[in-house]
């Protein structure tokens, strides 16, 4: 395609960066708590999706939603072929933090701007992305658009996803009045991105150990999610004899302690965070206690290792306890090895332009880009989290490492897009 | 008083026993686990406030609602004092069962069909009841009811009640068409109390032990709720080392192992049977895990020292994660003797009568009755439980033993009202 210039847009200075953190702040945000609850398909998507959209025809990009609902803002022809993409989300996790996911559609559009200021002429399209449900808050799998997109989430699959009220994700979509008949894998556009590349606000303390405002990952951990469904007899919690008991939580517990356990031996991460328990009566015996389980490994065997120990060790409490547990592995991401030819081009452009020294670092949490890696070449930048918090109203960046991290998106995708 | 003929009402035949419970079985009931939800103020709550008056009504009774929302209804005279007085509650802990409550207050309307089919003549007023919100399972606190009436919940603590979505307890009673205004202390009802007897499933094994359908309550057990709130830093499951989480699940896992001991060592019962977890997100470590402990003994001396030790081994637990505990007694019942004369009158009668053998047994479980015995001379009845499940869709009694209930309760009525 001939070269596109970057200049145009509305005429008008589009948002600054400043000023799109001042416009994103209150969507979505829990008073109390101060975090956000940005889930998919709610009015606070709404906003965040109504915010992105502003943002794209500010800058005169053409917005486009996807049959999976993602959103897309083009520079350039969108069916040339080979254009470079970035982005991240913007939904969140219960009361979670401001950065994660917002960083990368926010910097996504910082970077187009520092382009353009610099007279940048692109040689390839360019696309800005806000991926649907990311964090999974509200239908329990994490990535939806981007693993129907990538074909990596069947369109049956999707149907059958349900939230706690029980609304289903077509249902969800509906209401908030978008088309569920159409979802599903997307090769056509998948065919047209020659690289994508996601900025990330970065959730543990590699960068700040290292001293560095930006690094480049070089692969995310293999992980997933287990349900284990602890079931005993519900019964009054004053009258009924210790021996005649079956109570789930105790066995719950053994398996919580066992599970951390079996994490620290195998250098891994093991975590029950979320529960439900019925009847969740002061003076009940729970009749069920549900648990998840949430395991990361930096390779496939230290995750069978740990997984098949917390197993097995809930499975001996169960026994003893006259529990019936059921264990049901309900998402599960092999190890994502981001392209090295194009990690490689990334250190080269910032170690040049930049001068940075740039660490090439793990991550345990999974992202679009740990998706769309399987189908497009990608890879992903962080920045520095001085205390590694995430998914917390905590979460935090510095400005200064913020605005370097714009700095050097926007010398990649120069890099990649410019030349 | 002149006596009162049992005979009367409204001519027609009142629902016989099996009736009764075939127009209780669906009210409040929930489809899928069999168990009833019927809580205080709810619709449910209303439905069977609803059958509590009819059945009055086809007796001829006089239905009275007290200040504090607690059903009465009448035979005779209920402002000539020394009235004896029989009943129990409708409302239901999380999907509980079908007996805990109900059966003592359709033993209660069984128990004077079968006195007026003897032709008995009563000399003292009589007065069937039904205590509103004795399961507290909507605002956490067991026999609001009662309490209000004996003067043992002030109509301020009361009005500072609230259920797990904001509403108090005034708001629910006012959107149930009650006048919350009134409520508080009840001297002057009280005082028309010569003696009341609640008939209840037994919730342990005591009588299926013994191989007795009916037994009479010795003493209730000293019992409370303790509020655990453990509170950590809410962080990414997947990236933040082991080493840096403050992981709140973890000492509340060892807490609920710690009361479980601490129990089996004392011969006494401690069970954390309702947990609410933030964020709950199962890629979330905790910012907080609250836990409700019930603990329950023979003595105060057994269950302070269950209750000290759980509490020193979850501070123990907690400092060592680098955890905040608070611990909150939210309710507190000291041990309840009932009332040795009454006790012995119901042996007698029933010893006479029924030439029954009638086991002396404690319970750890809370009632009206044991709030009552404070104020005014209290026994109450057990009936059977094959499996001494209860707070469980699986409570049973056997029909037969129901109705020994029923004759035996009968016989006491007659004993005390008629002789």
């Amino acid at each position: 395609m001939p070269p596109v210039s970057g200049r145009g847009g509305t005429g008008a200075h589009p948002p600054s960066f400043q000023q799109m953190w001042r416009d994103l702040r209150p969507l979505g945000r829990n008073p109390e708590s101060k975090g956000y609850r940005r889930y998919a398909w709610t009015a606070a998507d709404a906003e965040c999706r109504q915010w992105f959209k502003d943002q794209a025809e500010s800058r005169g990009l053409t917005h486009e939603l996807d049959r999976n609902g993602n959103q897309w803002a083009w520079l350039g022809d969108p069916t040339a072929g080979d254009a470079v993409v970035t982005g991240s989300h913007l939904d969140s996790v219960p009361d979670g933090g401001a950065f994660d996911g917002p960083l990368g559609v926010v910097s996504a559009f910082a970077a187009l701007d520092e382009l353009r200021a610099r007279g940048a002429e692109f040689t390839r399209p360019l696309a800005l992305t806000n991926f649907g449900d990311e964090e999974g808050a509200r239908f329990g799998l994490a990535c939806v658009g981007s693993r129907l997109t990538a074909g990596q989430l069947t369109r049956e699959a999707a149907y059958r996803l349900t939230d706690a009220d029980g609304t289903t994700l077509p249902e969800a979509m509906e209401r908030a009045g978008y088309d569920p008949a159409a979802i599903g894998p997307d090769p056509e556009r998948l065919a047209r991105i020659g690289a994508f590349v996601e900025l990330h606000v970065e959730q543990g303390r590699a960068l700040d150990l290292s001293g560095d405002p930006v690094g480049i990952a070089s692969a995310i951990w293999p992980h997933g999610r287990w349900r284990y469904d602890f079931r005993g007899e519900a019964n009054h919690a004053g009258t009924t004899r210790l021996v005649d008991r079956r109570d789930p939580m105790l066995s719950y517990a053994e398996t919580v302690l066992a599970a951390r356990r079996e994490a620290e031996l195998a250098g891994a991460v093991a975590t029950f965070g979320k529960i439900a328990v019925e009847p969740n009566g002061v003076n009940a015996i729970p009749s069920l206690v549900r648990g998840w389980l949430d395991a990361r490994a930096a390779d496939q065997s230290a995750l069978d290792t740990v997984t098949a120990g917390i197993e097995k060790a809930a499975r001996e409490y169960a026994d003893r306890h006259g529990i019936d547990l059921d264990v049901v592995r309900e998402s599960f991401t092999p190890v994502v090895e981001f392209e090295h030819a194009l990690r490689d081009e990334l250190g080269a452009i910032l170690g040049t332009d930049r001068q940075l020294s740039v660490p090439v670092l793990g991550t345990g949490a999974g992202h679009d880009a740990g998706i769309l890696s399987a189908s497009v070449p990608t890879a992903m930048l962080f920045v520095r989290n001085p205390t590694g918090v995430s998914h917390s109203p905590a979460e935090f960046a510095a400005e200064d490492d913020c605005v370097a991290g714009v700095a050097a998106l926007a010398d990649v995708l120069e890099g990649l897009a410019c030349r």
